[in-house]
């Protein structure tokens, strides 16, 4: 039994943080050192470069997800000790969902089948928060404007239910080159229910480099073409969301609800 | 300058992740290390006591949230080195938006007043999505059901417009001993929305020692009580979240947009 266990690999599915090593956990970094392979998006293994040196690495364009997924999977059940990397969380729009996919359909389970751990990491939505203020202290919704595998009226019906529940709405993959009408409809649902000087915070590469970030409202937030891509979140507030000296405040309750000086009293 | 620059204090409002250290980030460990001064809820302290030996430490009970923040703002204002630490991501309900309150109130900016961090964590919904499977592929809402500062109506809204525009919904808080009814309201919202057997998650002290999960339905979900509290987070799945094995897995998009063997073709 024991000979039969150290003989099977494992498949770790990593969340590398926003891409600089200062915000990745332990955790995440302890299975990389664990790992004799790692599979990646090209540009996240780039993020890691120093961390697996010696180890067998296959990069991938950004497309080819199913194939990363069952390279992964195909080569822990031979015994490989597997990482694959992603930036963020691998549990928020990231890869450990196609690969639970495949294994649901290859009849694995967790109990005697391969190991399959997912290493949660700081995504876009708790990094970009921590860089713009405090947006996130009120419910929220997180909403991707990626139509490459959701309809765009599923998604625009998503907005619209989260503009009329007044949510704070982290909105990933705002814009690519090909789709930039989004948040263009985005923004005219949002005003339906909003005030125009409701801020909104534009974050490109969150404590990568070329980080860059706007704290603008709804009626100026379209005057930022450059500031759109594939690495920028966008932070939409709500009513009670307060623009302070370049940053987004929400207040953590109604204010009726408590004194911010009660130890003075 | 640079003697007033070197006396000056520094506030970190620290985020320790689920209250493991493994899922810790490198800079909330490097900015405990940093600090002389740490202050925080006496259970969250207690989860990194052989972090801290030798350090000024502050415990408080549960409440005097607004406290702890003025007594931060101001011990670094004195010229401390302070981290402010909570579990999860102090950007997802947590202390830094009291702090930034406090700030804005007293007329502090970035640019050349105290320095302020937050250091974003591995929050709940992050922690929790991972243990489960992958509920977070699809767009999702997070709504805390604590009424101590939110009036109950308004979280009713927001539960019926993230069960209205199909998120799959992170129930954050989900009762108390003197809360019960609201997850009984949330799951009869649901009801008229989604099926019976909608998958629902519910995660109790996610990677601490005593953590229990269980994977039931919306129709079963009120038939452990004893899961329910304050460390405890419910997942509720959408449309298209299916269970497999005691896990919850969300596809990555819509079935027919991809083919998950694409690469046998």
């Amino acid at each position: 039994m024991a000979s039969e266990t150290s003989k099977r690999g494992k498949l770790y599915v990593v969340g590398l943080g926003p891409g600089n090593h200062e915000h990745m956990t332990f955790r995440a970094k302890d299975v990389l050192k664990e790992a004799d392979t790692i599979i990646g998006y090209d540009t996240y293994v780039g993020l890691i470069e120093d961390l697996i040196a010696g180890k067998e690495v296959h990069r991938y364009p950004m497309t080819q997800e199913v194939d990363r997924a069952n390279q992964a999977i195909d080569l822990a059940d031979q015994g490989r000790i597997v990482c694959l990397v992603s930036s963020g969380d691998p549990g928020i729009y990231g890869m450990i969902g196609l690969v639970y996919e495949i294994l649901a359909k290859r009849g694995w389970n967790r109990q005697d089948g391969l190991y399959v751990e997912c290493v949660p990491g700081v995504s876009s939505l708790n990094s970009c928060a921590a860089l713009v203020g405090s947006p996130l202290m009120t419910d929220f919704a997180v909403v991707s404007m990626s139509d490459l595998l959701v309809p765009w009226e599923i998604i625009l019906k998503r907005v619209e239910a989260a503009a009329a529940g007044d949510y704070v709405t982290v909105i990933y993959n705002p814009a690519s080159k090909k789709r930039i009408h989004q948040l263009k409809d985005t923004r005219e649902i949002f005003l339906k229910y909003r005030k125009p000087d409701t801020p909104v915070a534009i974050v490109k590469g969150a404590y990568r480099d070329r980080q860059d970030i706007v704290v603008t409202d709804l009626s100026s937030m379209l005057n930022f073409p450059e500031m759109l891509g594939m690495i920028t979140t966008v932070i939409v507030g709500n009513s009670s969301t307060f623009s302070y000296k370049e940053m987004m405040i929400n207040p953590r309750g109604y204010a009726s609800k408590y004194q911010l000086v009660e130890n003075k009293d």
